[in-house]
């Protein structure tokens, strides 16, 4: 069942970007019946930034990407994506594991080990049948072909209830720029330097010292913002790959900047009205705090809350939990400075119910599919925004009841 | 309906403490039905320590039990406790709620206004009809009686299920010595210097400066490793109350402090067996950290991961979440080093599956009410334990369909 949070227009009418050639292959990893594999083969300029999971277990694909980044400044690439299983707390088995993939992936595409980028997303400490995936590389490989996103995207799903993706166009020096990505999540989202998976192709042109930079500033504004139950991933990856192929350098440019964020914004927001049991899609804002940190703090403390991510499930306007989340939060906050609105309904003001609240006006607002909560912690400059959805007895079932 | 994993025995047959008189009655604060004021009435020589809730946003009962703790040595006292408003939030009125509380009592019960210490419990940031409660202090200063423990544990609970009660004696210096103590707390458990509302008598003589250490000590080993939903009350308050009527000293007593432990951990444990919605009572035990405090940070991500609760609502040995909790705790790993064992069924071992491991051993060891993880990190000497619940459907009904 699609998610009632989905984009209303399904998938974007995502244009090829130049440079990029996609395949998928249903290899049985662990589900049947739908693609579970991707391909990306990436032209022989490309640049390569990726930002990752700060877990202290993350997986192997993981370690092997962040050992590979960086190491040449651009070249020919590729990139290799399992669902099913995280490869993740599998030892030296899983290591073998991503070896084995990127020598198939290099003989198969004609890329350097070095330069192949392998992740794994989902169930956690089971070996990774990679025969199953090597063995098809040559039926991929022969399929690589423009375009392919929307493809892509469902092969790297898991709990995920629809393909993700988003798209800009930009102009840079007169010069059409294309930035167009996939990202997979649901559960087990809560950012920290990344989350989940997304892959973001460009066919600008930009340098490794420009785009890893670039990349984590986006990133900070985007995808760590962002949290669905508090728990981080030990596969969270973004990467972005630059082809170069429109022949426009990017760096520095401030359009680029603003049409890169548009994009993982875009996916990220996805992932969050796919989260797991969603029936909510919340922003949370936070200003007059302290500082950007701080008010970050408070929000994702806010955000993470199961009791006012219940109270919003049941569309209860209970805004005694926000002040609770607010004092746990470990952010600087004054009691007697909060002031809380739920959208435009101004609830409590400076430590106390509004005077002119109305419950019942408040209450129909909390009816609405899309909820924005505001914090004026009135202390001073910091704000922060994040987005998160409801806890429902959905993710429960999502849950307890099946292994994911 | 009784948590499935209240006491087996019911309330424990709970003797008078000496010194100690106590008095219920319903005021209707906001329960209708049902005694919702308790009423403590403490001899001349008693000395009292606490230890409160952390939260920036702490209730007005809260702020006034700081201030005045420790400002006399020793001396008569009262506890004053509601249940259903937690006078939280409600800004210079809840200031003045807790006054006109102090000054009833203090008249009713000829104790000092700097010796009575108040607590609210309940919904937070509604103003607190304290006239209902002031009205009623005639009529349960006449009552004041010894013994009433049960009762006194039914008026202050909220959305607990059962009245939590726990007591030993133990013999100092040749004289036996009562401890008793009751608590409430349910939902918005995740303790932070203390957690939720109890209180502990003791006919034991001991001054200030040795009890209130010795609180510290002993709730850091208790009442600071429980957590339901990782939600920390703006409320939390712990008291203990020595009388001295015993006529003892217990400054330093290693029995003491061993009977006091065992009374605060039997309270605490309550608190998680009525954990909202819960259906497994699990300890979690971290060793092999890098210290004590690594240890318990661990231990803590492991019971507030909504993925690791609603696998054990699942009764699915989902042990790569337990993995995925380690890796976000912040606390010192390595990936592969780490055993985990779900009671005496190992399942992984130094950073892999176990050779020896069985799913549907493990499987079936997830059946039971009661569940012990047990961590071994491999990197030090540090350990800690911390109880929790399981997170299931009926936690999402308790706090999306009422507001508690």
């Amino acid at each position: 069942m699609t998610s009632p949070l989905a984009p209303k227009g399904g998938f974007p009418n995502v244009p090829p970007v130049a440079g990029v050639e996609l395949a998928t292959v249903e290899a049985g990893v662990r589900y049947s019946g739908r693609p579970d594999v991707m391909l990306a083969r990436l032209a022989p300029g490309t640049t390569m930034a990726g930002v990752f999971t700060r877990s202290a277990t993350r997986s192997a694909p993981v370690l092997d990407c962040q050992a590979k980044l960086g190491g040449a400044a651009s070249g020919p690439a590729a990139i290799l994506v399992n669902s099913g299983n995280a490869n993740a707390f599998t030892g030296s088995a899983g290591e073998g594991s991503v070896e084995a993939i990127c020598a198939a992936v290099a003989a198969a595409c004609d890329v350097p080990e070095a330069r192949i980028f392998t992740a794994s997303t989902g169930v956690i400490g089971e070996r990774l049948p990679h025969d199953r995936i090597t063995s098809k590389l040559a039926q991929m490989s022969a399929t690589l072909a423009p375009g392919g996103l929307f493809d892509a995207a469902r092969a790297i799903m898991t709990t995920d209830t629809y393909p993700k993706g988003a798209f800009r166009v930009v102009e840079v020096g007169g010069v059409p720029v294309t930035i167009a990505g996939i990202a997979k999540g649901s559960g087990m989202i809560a950012p920290d330097m990344a989350t989940m998976l997304s892959y973001v192709f460009t066919d600008a042109q930009i340098g490794f010292d420009a785009l890893q930079p670039l990349l984590g500033r986006v990133n900070a504004r985007t995808f760590n913002c962002i949290t669905v139950d508090s728990d981080t991933s030990t596969s969270d990856t973004v990467m972005v790959c630059a082809t170069g192929v429109a022949g426009v350098n990017v760096a520095g440019d401030e359009a680029f900047e603003q049409a890169l964020e548009a994009v993982l914004l875009d996916l990220a927001h996805q992932v969050v009205r796919d989260g797991e049991g969603a029936t909510k899609f919340v922003g949370i804002t936070v200003r007059e705090a302290a500082d950007d940190a701080d008010a970050h703090k408070v929000a994702l403390a806010i955000a993470n809350s199961p009791l006012v991510k219940t109270a919003i499930a049941g569309e209860d306007p209970n805004w005694g939990r926000i002040v609770m989340a607010i004092g746990k939060s470990g952010g600087a906050a004054d009691r007697d400075r909060v002031s809380i609105r739920f959208g435009d309904v101004l609830v409590a003001e400076r430590g106390w119910v509004s005077a002119d609240y109305d419950e019942a006006t408040a209450a129909a607002y909390m009816k609405n599919d899309e909820i924005d909560i505001i914090v004026d912690l009135g202390i001073g400059t910091g704000s922060a925004t994040v987005w998160t959805c409801d806890l429902t007895k959905r993710y429960i079932e999502i849950n307890a009841d099946y292994r994911s």
